[in-house]
């Protein structure tokens, strides 16, 4: 009988994902005893009942590596260890499932899981592998805030798109002498806020790690129009920055409105307009950069469980792939140093942090 | 001595206006005996002392048709007919300065204007026209509600923009079961969104010229979901669309927000995510159609100046370059009729408008 | 028992063929009576033993509407009046095979056949149409070289595609001082190079039609060079332009090459490069453009079958989605008029044609 | 007195030139002390007689870091070691005129200079340092061809085009059954070509490192045939990719047609269309990626020059941005090892190298 794996997505959806699947599916398919098998929407498929389960060979992934998200859908809510499930009341009840997901695993004659996600679920790989499930974890996230691994798909896909926005905006900020403020994603960093304005060209980038005071950015805006009133100024603000010595925690999509609302406080007379990037930075086509090491790590994980070597995640470190155990990746978050080389080269071209 | 034409440009920035500059540049250094200049931000160059103002030949205008946006600035706040000008004690005072126009004309012996701008703008050049001014407008608008002219440049610039964001979020939405509101441009009119929600393949479009209620949108998205539970669903809304039956009159960016709210109010129980599109769809490099027909009207315009027509609009209906009096531009603005082709093919593939 | 079409693709892939798929499938799932059936690579679905049929549901035109290319495959070679059946011996004998593709459809109730393709696709519309055949036409081309439609997709996505290959070469020309000549498609007319030469900024276009000699565009060439010996040049030159006074036709691929040859043949001493874009202007993402008008023609296609007005195609034309008779759709090739706007418009900004 | 820079690109152009350009700029602006001063395409500025040189402030560096190729023009032929220089009699004869360049420098009070170059440049900059110049590097090249930093700018924006290329013609060859060769640049390397067939998904990469046999590229061919007559194939090759056990060295833009002619003398019956991409693979708006990676070496290579390191080239190495001495820069051709990940990576997923 074939060898069994199940592919599992967590987490947030990010450009790469389809091709980590397609390029497991089509390593395996150079074995002659592997069998590969999605779940849909994260461990759903393999919880629910009747099963949500996909069949993959190599026909069901061709194509897919151009695609944005995932084709086996994913989900940032449900921890198998913490599950919603469903009462006869048909209120919900927060429980340990997964005794029933091994039970389900062994059903299925599935020996072990590959499982693509970012930090939250990477602490869930690491307590199923200590419960003796084999698994292998692959790195997953926009906001490059895995600290264990150079890089992770997706990242340089978002990072584009964002300097894409901040260059369709200098046109039309230069056009009228306007400040225009783009919102970017992050989370609790500021990698994507920190290239996208580099990359662009701004003028002021605010991110978690720099808290900022809006004196500072007046002040840097004022020497942009100093000379003869006109000029035009983009700042790149990431959605989890901070005011200084506050304790104000801004929901996603909010920061660049207080940031105007603030400038307006303190009289500053130019036009001010906000773009909140959103969801744009999620979809779309995975860059080539994203696609190569989503491939180059899909290849991996398969390989690694070709050699046993469960209970470890699949990363691209100092140029090598490699693999490292799951205990040494959980609860290390990837904040940018402020001596970091990208902190140095942004100020030494004038960028303005607003500290 | 040679003659002088003065390109000024008004309301807001729109791709392809750098390319109407280009090419009455250009179509003017075949003739030997003309100058252009270009007025700065608007009305202001003529009007500011010193004057702002720019000599413009081909090497001036090198390279910028791939540019977005107008390198000779432009504003949509500063009429000449009520201009804000400062007073002695710093106060503005708005008043009428098209007599010191016509005099500073006179003084830098500039015999004609090309005015290149929207609807408010064009009431403009009819009232100067009046005055005696030697005018030809040149329709730009992003919105497409100019409705003497087939098309404007811009739109479909604006269209494409909005088209690839809704790609991008499908892919996003698809792998989360999620519904996306994507809020785009066009003031009273609907176009963009009516042109993104077609490309992009949306189940719902709400547009100013047909009222929504918000149970016929939660029918559709829930026709959606009623096989399996799962799936996803877009919905493209102009700023400008609004409630059936109310009164309500929300600002560019709120409406997309109001939706989520309302279809909360309802316990619509899907993940819903807005996307507010704003100023990047003015941005960026303007699509090969807008470059041309910018072309087309920047030579005509200047060709509409040799022949004398002037108090006229360069426009393109039924194929052809032609001109048209200003008098019969402006007050016309150019809605959506509910016979139209495109909702036609909209409802044809099952789009819904909330109606 | 359900009504069934037939959809059939022939002749090259376009962008958009995919969009009129769908948009057949979605306006047939309105109506409660209709089933749509691909044939699979042109008429080869039908003819072939098994059949090669696809029955198409919502699903499965599902995301299609972002995809170059069509999914239903085409040809471009076999035409049912003089098809290549393989003899017992393997030899291949040119054949009349509609009585069987008749015999067919009857075998399979499918009653009306829609059939998206170009010149020479419709003329075999047209003879079907006279053999009983219930036929409806979709014209299909990237050259724009049917007449009787004022767009037909495909055209704007190719013309975009050639101007973006422009804008690339224009930055490495620059740097280098360099003539570069981009060869484009167009078959015998030549309106991708003009669109794109416009929108590019090119500063030669060659198009057949307007024959052109090489000591013109030295001229041209030359007089860009001439203040500093510095400059750079780009020409864009269709696949069909032909050199005046000569029989010489080459294939497409070749031209480019002769013109440089030529150029260096009478000593003209500057750096030269070509660019062959071929099938580059096929393929990729379909312009929004793109996808409402064949989204506009799929529906309106549907609702001529409706309506039982066969023997017809449908047509944009002066702003209407309309009908017109197939016989009076073939053997009209549309070439561009010396007359038209747009080469009085490349004129008017400096472009030579070499004539 | 100030103290002047004088920055010289070399060699073909490269997208992010402008951002190292711009960077080195800003860079010095924040230093109250320092003069940058461009030389007009490599060092002919320096050495022509007027000197054709541009001071350079930030407002003549805005803007330029969405352009390809470099605003200050480059050229790949004229060694000041070996420099065509004109006779009397107006014949060319290569001269060394390093000592001349080195008055001309001092003439004009520029103390040091920084060389954006790729291999042949940065071999006279070791020349022109042991000769007293002070010289700083800045590598530079789309090939990847540089051993001594882990990453060039340019790279990523010509794997990005040539991945798009392939997207694009993954549409039209699944359309018609085809197969599609698509020849990418890379001289005598095969990074370009390996990284676009991974993140393009092709079934055969030919390169440089690992010659090919026409029968093994059947075998591939067959194979994906095989099972219905049906299918296509991608093919990607780099230009300098060359036949197992012949000498049979290509110019560019010839190995395509060459596989092309030998796959039909070896009666392979299947449509095959070549594409080469050329120089569109240089040009056009540069990565976000190669944005900052440039960035990041403008500001090093000042601030190299500031602690008057000269003699050396800024390199990124191992995450970090250093210097390494210009001598063990020289005559190190970076090769892909046929054990490199990617090369394993891509026999992963089962891309035929032809071997």
């Amino acid at each position: 009988m074939k060898q069994r794996i199940l592919i599992v997505n967590s987490g947030g959806d990010c450009p790469g994902m389809n091709a980590v699947i397609r390029a497991v599916v089509k390593r395996a398919a150079l074995e002659s005893n592997w069998e590969i098998i999605g779940s849909i929407d994260g461990f759903d498929g393999i919880l629910s009942s009747p099963y949500e389960l996909k069949f993959l060979d190599e026909k069901s992934v061709s194509g897919i590596i151009v695609k944005g998200g995932t084709f086996l859908m994913t989900n940032n809510k449900r921890n198998p260890f913490n599950y919603p499930v469903k009462q006869s009341d048909n209120s919900i009840k927060y429980t340990d499932v997964t005794d029933q997901l091994i039970k389900n695993l062994k059903d299925l004659n599935i020996s072990s899981i590959i499982h693509i996600g970012g930090n939250e679920s990477h602490k869930i790989s690491y307590q199923l592998s200590k419960k003796g499930v084999n698994i292998v974890g692959v790195p997953k996230t926009i906001n490059n805030d895995l600290s264990i691994t150079d890089y992770s798909f997706g990242f340089q896909s978002a990072v584009q798109i964002a300097t894409e926005a901040v260059d369709k905006l200098v046109t039309t900020a230069n056009s009228h002498n306007r400040v225009l403020i783009l919102e970017v994603m992050g989370r609790n960093t500021g990698w994507i806020a920190l290239h996208a304005a580099i990359a662009g060209g701004a003028d002021v980038c605010l991110i978690p790690e720099i808290p900022f005071t809006i004196e500072k950015i007046i002040e840097k805006l004022e020497s942009r129009y100093s000379i003869d009133g006109r000029g035009f100024a983009n700042i790149v603000v990431a959605e989890g920055a901070r005011f200084k010595g506050e304790n104000l925690a801004l929901s996603p999509g909010l920061i660049a409105r207080e940031i105007t609302a603030r400038l307006k406080e303190k009289n500053f007379n130019h036009d001010i307009r906000e773009t909140i990037l959103g969801h744009l930075q999620r979809g779309g086509v995975p860059m080539a950069f994203d696609r190569i090491l989503a491939t180059e790590l899909g290849v991996k994980a398969f390989e690694t469980i070709l050699e046993k070597k469960f209970g470890t995640m699949t990363i691209h470190k100092n140029g090598e792939l490699t693999n490292i155990p799951l205990e040494k990746v959980i609860d290390k978050n990837n904040k940018i140093e402020t001596t970091h080389n990208l902190i140095q080269t942004a100020k030494g071209i004038g960028i303005s942090f607003g500290d």
